[in-house]
Formats: structure tokens, sequence, C-alpha cells
């Protein structure tokens, strides 16, 4: 039986790109004892105060449908949360809670795009991009953010890709590469929606991972908070990942149809998740401080080995839980690079070419194990890069 | 800024049919005592021993991202489940875990319905049907189930319908009918998918609320289990209804698209709830039997009283925690009907109409409170129809 277009080409054809994850995966399996730098999953858990939090209102009775927009308390910290952050003015009606930043990313598109439209995003970019997309029937068409420029996008590649679209999809602090925008590269992004009338999706899960400049949410620009859907989560900053929580922000008239889409593709988020998430925002600035703290210590770890050798190069890490190392001095891909350094010393990176053409010859680390053994394996990584270079030389 | 055509015409541009809901809830928030018998949420909450079970899985650590395709258990107990009560041969692969019923029913449609298909559904339906095909980018096609045929749809009438269609979503134990499908139904409608190539998605939700005649499952019966997709969920069966968690049952290749599908649009379902599903699935037909007996207890209540009267005839009510009254004899429409009830007892029911144009001159009943508060609000019911009954004629 044949099944839709749009679900048999969700993944454009390809590769995913998550060839190695699923190696070491399968050699882990085996009993080989692989040092995963590849996802971006905390080494910790959820905090028990929060599960307690859980426990507490789910025993308490809140196991019944809840509200599809959402807990309004909840609603009501998210609004002003981002109003304290940003200066924007924001209320309940700015605001639906959605079961994680993924379904917020797949929902806003479907609120902006129509089968068809062509969708902007950058490249480098995280692995669901092109795929939620292709989810609402939109064309993914990517801008790259070049390596040369730090990986900061330039107005002029974003307005060159920009004709006939109906959003632009940006990401910072970003995943893969580690790199906050900054003002130059929002207000130019900024103006290119403005002048080809694009919906903004701003992806901002990883807005309490900053470790260098400051974090700007383009909503806040002039002119751009009617045109700006902000998706947030409670996964990276209170590593929640598992509880799949999270929300958009943007205009009324915007979320209320979000609301409609919802009832027709969810049906909201439990209660006691919910009231968790609550409880966690309420704790403020210590617990997210706690939870960003070890990737703080690995960052100044890791700028403290890779300034002890000059094969490979640090892309400026200023936010996110991740490392984007450049190893073109080897003269390998980042796939070479990671399969080799895989299959010789049982270490784990993603390559950028995972994340799109722009990261070719680069890899993803993952700040997400213990320092001790993130030092070994970010300086077993160096060395191997040191003695590949010398080969290649 | 412009919304996608898509989300601003989910709703079909007219009401959503819940007007009398929202006045009854309305009324309760100005301190109106309203009997309400218009949802489908249990009156107890869910058992404490799975919320105990989830509690433990979470502090025992499984808040990290799950599986995007569920829990292997999960899928397993599924499977092993489904297989046990349809003798279809059921495997691990042949199971999604969703983030409740309705995203199973998204999904599903998204799995099969390109944009601009016809998509087929029954009249009376439940509230989001349409607009989850629209939502999918599909046209919604409704089939009428007659008042006169205890609306059981006629292959007929299906038949009728299906040219150029891609789907036809069907639901027995019915909601809002409460009616169960018969075989020859099944049968005919199995017919009808053979015949023009159609997918077949069976919402299964009700299977454990069953009080006359038996549940059949298309998939089981010849020929179906290729092109039929399978929603079910713990949101009734376990009185789950806030923990979003459901499952689609359907071939292989279908289900390896909607685990792509997953990872762009929700990315999996908390590992704890999945945990609690699990727990749930485990206790067996006691727990199940102990969440259905009051609706079971209720109905026979409603008989009792119903057979004491001739102005309110009751739909066969085989299945599903509601009733459904045909109120003609009062010469009113269901919306008359429901809200002169509301107006004058402070009784609140679901207009037939809100389900579709099938319903008209219907009432819909849930049997969602303490029997004695329900016995008394149907007596009432029957008074007052009664007099409406003298008053018309």
């Amino acid at each position: 039986m044949p099944l839709s277009h749009r679900i048999t080409h969700l993944n454009g054809g390809g590769s995913d790109g998550w060839d190695l994850f699923n190696k070491a995966r399968a050699m882990l399996a085996r009993g080989i004892d692989v040092t995963e730098l590849t996802i971006g999953e905390h080494d910790i858990r959820t905090d028990p105060s929060i599960l307690e939090a859980m426990h507490r209102s789910a025993m308490g009775g809140h196991t019944g449908y809840a509200s599809v927009p959402g807990v309004r308390q909840l609603r009501e910290t998210v609004a002003a949360r981002v109003q304290a952050r940003t200066g924007v003015q924001t209320g309940v009606d700015n605001v639906i809670i959605t079961p994680g930043g993924q379904a917020g990313l797949f929902a806003a598109h479907a609120a902006v795009c129509d089968e068809g439209d062509a969708a902007l995003f950058i490249d480098p970019y995280y692995a669901t991009y092109p795929g939620t997309l292709r989810a609402v029937g939109a064309v993914p068409r990517a801008v790259q953010a070049r390596a040369e420029n730090a990986f900061q996008p330039l107005a002029a590649d974003v307005d060159a890709a920009a004709t006939g679209a109906a959003s632009l999809l940006v990401n910072s602090p970003n995943n893969p590469t580690g790199v906050v925008y900054g003002e130059d590269t929002l207000n130019g992004i900024a103006g290119v929606c403005q002048a080809h009338d694009l919906w903004l999706i701003s992806d901002e899960v990883y807005e309490t991972q900053v470790w260098e400049g400051t974090h700007v949410s383009p909503r806040a620009l002039p002119g751009m908070a009617d045109r700006t859907l902000v998706i947030g989560s409670m996964s990276k900053s209170h590593a929640m990942t598992g509880s799949r929580i999270g929300w958009i922000v943007g205009p009324r008239e915007a979320i209320a149809h979000l609301v409609d889409l919802a009832t027709n593709t969810t049906y909201g988020v439990p209660g006691y998740i919910q009231d968790a998430a609550l409880f966690a925002l309420n704790e403020g600035a210590p617990l997210e401080d706690r939870v960003a703290e070890p990737f703080r210590r690995r960052r100044a770890l890791a700028q403290r080995i890779l300034a002890g050798q000059n094969t490979v190069r640090l892309v400026p890490a200023q936010g996110a839980m991740y490392l984007m190392l450049d190893v073109r001095a080897t003269g390998m891909s980042g796939e070479g690079f990671a399969e080799a350094l895989l299959d010789t010393h049982h270490i784990a990176v993603m390559p950028g070419e995972s994340f799109g053409a722009a990261a070719a010859g680069h890899v993803r680390v993952a700040m997400t194990i213990e320092d001790d053994a993130f030092a070994a394996a970010l300086a077993t990584l160096c060395d191997f890069a040191a003695e590949r270079c010398r080969k290649a030389g």
C-alpha cells in the first residue's frame, strides 16, 4: 500500500548522517568501551526535586486532560520569564506549551508554511531541521554559515536565498557549532526578514548556556515581535530532555491558531509534567546555573588543552554544550576523521558533515561526560590529529 | 503576517460545536452548580499504583531521551496484547508509541494522505476528526451513519464516497454514539477499502468498554492487516487521559516511516510515562475491568430509567462511556434541547449536532459522574423531554 509522499521523503532520500553514531552504539552493544561524545544529553539526570514536584502533582490528581494551550500558571511564568529576559511585552496569550522543543519546531513551521513553500534554515544545522520542514510539506532551502565567518550567517547570503520563502529558521546559541549569533548577525537577519516578509522561527533552547558574549532573542529587535516565533524548552536548561516539554512564544493570533493545531495533533501536555516544569522554573537561576556549570567547566578545560597544540582549531565556543573542531589540517574529512578516531581510539564524535555541507572538515564534540574522561578524550583526539597531520604533511 | 492556509482553516470556518460545553464551563466559573455530562473524562483519577510506578522509573533515572519508536519492552507488550486479542501476528516492528491517541490519529493520516487527498470519516464523529484530516492537508469527506441504521455505517454509503480517497477513518466502539460495529458493518467496510485501495485507520481507544456484542478489530479481517493502522491509547482503558500515551499498530514499512515522522514532530514519549503504561498493561484485566465497571453499571442504570418512559429513545448502548439519546419526539434539535436543559435544569449534555449532521436531534450523555447524581440527572432529562413533548404535541 502506498504511503504519503511526505512521509516517505522526510529524510530527503540520503543517509540521515547518523551512521557514525549508530556504529558507536553498535560497538557499545558488543561490549567495546566507547567514549561517547555524540549527543546532547546531560551526564546528570533530572533533579530529584523536580521529579518529586511531578509526583506530588500526579498524586494530587492532576492526571486528567490538561488545558490544551497549557496550564495557565505555567504559561504566565513562561511569559514573565521571556518578558524579563527580552524586554518584549509577553502575556499568557503569547505562549503555548508544547510536548518538547521538537514539537514546537514542527508546529511553528506548520503555522507559517503551506505545502510547497520554501523554508530557509542555516547550515550547519541540528539534525531534524530539514525533516521538520518536509514534515509540514515545505521545501527546505539551506543557507550556508561559513567556517571562515566563524559560522555567523551573513545577511547577504540569507537575502540571496529568500525569494519565495515563507520562513527562516535560526538557532543561537547554535547546535552544532557552539557559536552565539552577534548583534550584527541578528540585525542583518532581521533586515532580510522584513525586506522579504519572512517569518523568523528562532530556536533558543540553549539560551541558558552562554559562555561568551550575550544571547539576544531576535524577537526583541525592532519590528520583529510580530513576525517571530520563539521555540523554548526545558530539555537543555533544566536537564529535562526526556520529559518532552517546551513552548512557542509569538503573536497572539499565531498562538491562537497553534492551539487549534495542538487540539488536532497532540491534545496538550501532561499536567503533572507542566507542574514539574513550573516548579523547575520557579527554582530560578541557581538550578539553571547548576545544570549549565559542567559545560562551562569543560569548555574551559578544552580551551586549555587545545591551546597546547596547533593542529585542531576550535571554532569560537561561545555557547551550548558542544565544541566544533576544525580538523582540516589533517587533510581528512570530518567523516573520515570521526571514523578513524572511533576505530583506533574508541572515541565517538560527530562528523561535521552530519550537520550539513558547511561543517565539512569539522567534528562536533559533545561535552557530556565527566571532566577527567572528557579531558583525556580530547587530548587523545588532539594527539591523533597531530599524528595524522604529520603523516599527511 | 500571514499564517498558513492549513492552520487558519483547521476548523473548517464554522463553529467548533463546543458552544454548549463552553457555556456550561462559564456557568460553573460563575458558581452555578452545573451537572456536567459532557466530556469523556473518568470521574476516577489515574490509579496511584500506576503513578508510583512512574515515580520509581523517574527517580531510577529514566529521565533522558527515550527511544523515539518507544521503549522496547512497552512495544513488545503492546504487540503481544494486540496479537492475543486479534490473532493477527504482531511484533515490535508493527508498533510505535505515540504521545496519546490524538497524536496517533494525526500521524497515521500524515503517513497515508498527501496534500489535497480526500480522507473519509464517519459522521457522527469525535470532535477532532475533521481538523485532524485538515492538519495533514487532506480534504475531509464525511459519510453519514444514519440514525435509522442505529448509526452502523453502510458499505454502500462508504463506497459512494470513496472515489479518489486515500483513507477511511472508523471508530468502534464509537464516540459519540456508543455503538459497536457489527461483523456485517466491518466486512462491508473492509470490502470497500479493498475495492478502492483505501487505507483503513481504525480508532480503537474504547476497545475495553464493550457492554454488548464483541469488539472486532478490522485489522484482523482477511486482507486488511496490510492496509490498516490501528490507533490505541491508555486514556480510556486505564484512566490515563492526561498522560498522553498511545500507539499505532500497522505494517512494518508504515511504522518505520512513522518513526521518521515522530523524530521530526515529537521526538518520542517520556520514558517514565512509558514505564507507567507498561506497569498498567501488566496489571492485566482486573485493572481494566475496574476502570470500565462504573460505565457498565451506569449504562444498566440508564437502561432501567429510560425503560420507564417513551419520549427519549436510547441508541443501542453497546460500548464506550456515552449514551446517545434520540430526543426528536420533543420536536427540538439536539442543540435546542441541550441549551434548554442547561438553562432550566443546569444539566449539561452535548448536542448531537456537535458531532455532525447525522446526529441531529440527538444528545450525547457522558456517564462520567457518580451513580446517584447520574441517575437523578437522567431522570430529570427524561421528565424535561416528556414535558417538552407534551407542549409540542
